[in-house]
């Protein structure tokens, strides 16, 4: 093994210390001996990672005492409070930042509406004091901030990291938003459409710790999804991958912004059941339409349902995954008829995969996107360590 | 490095060697110089981990010269005819083994009947026979065989090994192929469904050396799909990932077997196509009046297709691939109206995509699955070389 070069040494380094961050996440507390069994490692190298891993505040000992004689056993675990991440949501009308510790526990989060502000720089302006704030508090504090999260609205290009051409999000296509942000505040920058931010939310602090295979459905204006196989978020082709509101479920329906008839966004979204209710202007008003018993209005809600189930049998059928999950603006609405659609749903599928079959509401509410954006960084930490951790 | 274990370095070098494998299958051919920088391995590994894959057959040097001073390199290709893979096809009715170099390339190819046989195990006394005499043969020539690969219809228990229910296959479900297999030939056996093997085929042999985020989609009596994307199979959670004929595209259409209604399998499928039509009873008949111009038979061709075009917007928008495959039984009957459907969901997707909008027709005919099934095993060997070369 002479011949090994030292990028190659770091590499293996780094896969090594990721396969060590991953190992201790999905089993919260670890010995180093089951360390060495399950990640193949040799005990030397668990012995000197660990204590690098240690130096770098991410781990920590914690001594526990086992069976009744009292045998002291030295388990690894996060050291979840000697670090920072911030997560940033912009969407169409608000912004939303939230400060946290390792784990994605909120320490500070802040809210501000944009409504009406086109320019991205001036919703820059509003948001970088906010932003520097928490930055000034981490310094004070001592603790390293690990990076900034960014969730915006899709579809967006990877590569270049620049949004590609957000439906009603004007004035945002092409800007070089991650530059500009690595610019401003001088961290590392991740940065996820919202849907698939949402996704890694609760595959690193949600419903994702028991399923390596979730789809994290968004429906509000319009309707998305995150779609996590085998652990890993899949992202396409061309980085758009899992655009499930732009799935056709309706012959010669109404014709999408994207060009297709019949989406399941021109009827499931916000402004799709306005439009086919045709009885006011908002979502508040449809639904209490609803509840007051107007017969259109219940109707057009029983096709909404039979829609989103539809939909669901849909998912179910192309991405096998062990759950979806529902969020987005218009879900609050929808939720007191999880039980119906889930029954639904269940009567239309493959009788085997009836008992599998997992429909749950999102883990963090109208924060799951600024949640999203700190499981980005988190996410990226634990898949290559050395580069999140190094400047 | 003392410390590292005989098992995990025995892990690093088939994790070496696969680097290597699949960097030549990239390009085709390669110099050593070139490998060192393109997987970052020392020029030592280099020369080592060739050297071995050299004795093994796999690979061999080949001399060209270069430029006008006529200077000579020595190139790493493939060597294609030092081994055989043998592939099964085993559908409802038909079954098909093909004997292939390394790279797929058929040297005997042999079909049969088992219409009517419902018994796996008296399936499986007809086909062994043609194996057996493969078998003797790359013994008679001293090639060793790779492996057998086989394509069954699925869905089916990759854990396991066994079918799970496919439907219109009695007798199957449950059945232990994979051991029986192994048993019977002694050689390692791989299995998948008859979908996922056609998109290995393309993966491996076909399209997919420029596409390494495909989909098949294979229409006959029933409509399934293989999704690879990064050059991967994606499998789901419970080995069911790409069930695209069970996507909704009619509300409240025909029952399906699966469970769900307006499944495209039940309007575009062989079945469902003869059903809408009721004219007929099989496929042949069905085009024999539509080409005579029957104006029924017309109606329903156009709105085949419209579901075609309709199932085809929603791949591209939920699985983002470069390419879009269509094959099995059906596809031939429909080649002739590709550039209309092309046309057509091209006016359907985001502005975008429409420039890199690809549907094309599969490339290996008739004998897609079979070839599919040597492909997997190749797709084995490059992944895991020493699992695959030893016993």
């Amino acid at each position: 093994m002479s011949d090994i070069k030292p990028i190659y040494l770091q590499k293996v380094k780094q896969q090594n210390m990721a396969n060590i961050l991953q190992t201790i996440w999905e089993h919260e507390a670890i010995s180093r001996v089951e360390l060495v069994e399950l990640t193949g490692l040799t005990s030397g190298t668990i012995t000197n990672l660990t204590q690098e891993l240690i130096q770098w505040g991410l781990i920590r000992e914690s001594e526990t005492s086992q069976g009744s004689v009292g045998r002291r056993r030295v388990m690894l675990k996060y050291h979840t409070d000697r670090h920072i991440i911030i997560g940033l949501d912009i969407s169409r009308t608000t912004f939303e930042i939230v400060m946290t510790d390792l784990m994605g526990r909120v320490m500070k989060s802040i809210e501000g509406n944009i409504t009406g502000i086109s320019a991205p720089e001036q919703v820059l302006d509003l948001i970088e004091p906010h932003i520097q704030s928490m930055i000034a508090y981490a310094n004070l504090k001592g603790l390293p901030v690990l990076g900034l999260g960014v969730s915006i609205p899709g579809p967006m290009d990877k590569v270049n990291g620049h949004l590609l051409s957000p439906p009603n999000f004007p004035g945002w296509e092409g800007y070089p938003i991650k530059d500009v942000l690595v610019k401003r505040f001088g961290l590392k920058v991740f940065i996820e459409d919202d849907a698939r931010a949402s996704a890694l939310a609760e595959r690193w602090f949600g419903l994702g710790r028991k399923s390596q295979d979730l789809v994290f459905v968004t429906m509000g204006m319009g309707i998305g999804s995150g779609v996590v196989s085998k652990g890993e978020l899949v992202v396409g082709s061309n980085g758009l991958f899992g655009q499930v509101g732009h799935m056709t479920l309706v012959p010669k329906g109404s014709v999408c912004a994207c060009g297709n008839e019949g989406c399941w966004e021109t009827l499931g979204s916000i402004p799709g059941i306005l439009r086919r209710w045709s009885g006011g202007d908002t979502i508040d008003a449809f639904f209490h339409a609803v509840h007051q018993g107007d017969k259109l209005a219940n109707e057009c809600l029983q096709e909404t349902l039979y829609y989103l189930e539809s939909a669901l049998i849909t998912l179910f059928n192309i991405y096998d995954p062990d759950v979806i999950i529902l969020g987005g603006k218009l879900y609050p609405y929808l939720s007191m008829y999880l039980p119906e659609v889930k029954a639904h749903v269940k009567s239309r599928v493959y009788a085997f995969a009836q008992e599998r079959l997992r429909i749950e509401p999102s883990s963090f509410g109208t924060s799951q996107n600024a949640i999203g954006a700190v499981a980005l960084v988190f996410g990226n930490l634990l898949k290559g360590p050395l580069q999140v951790l190094t400047q």
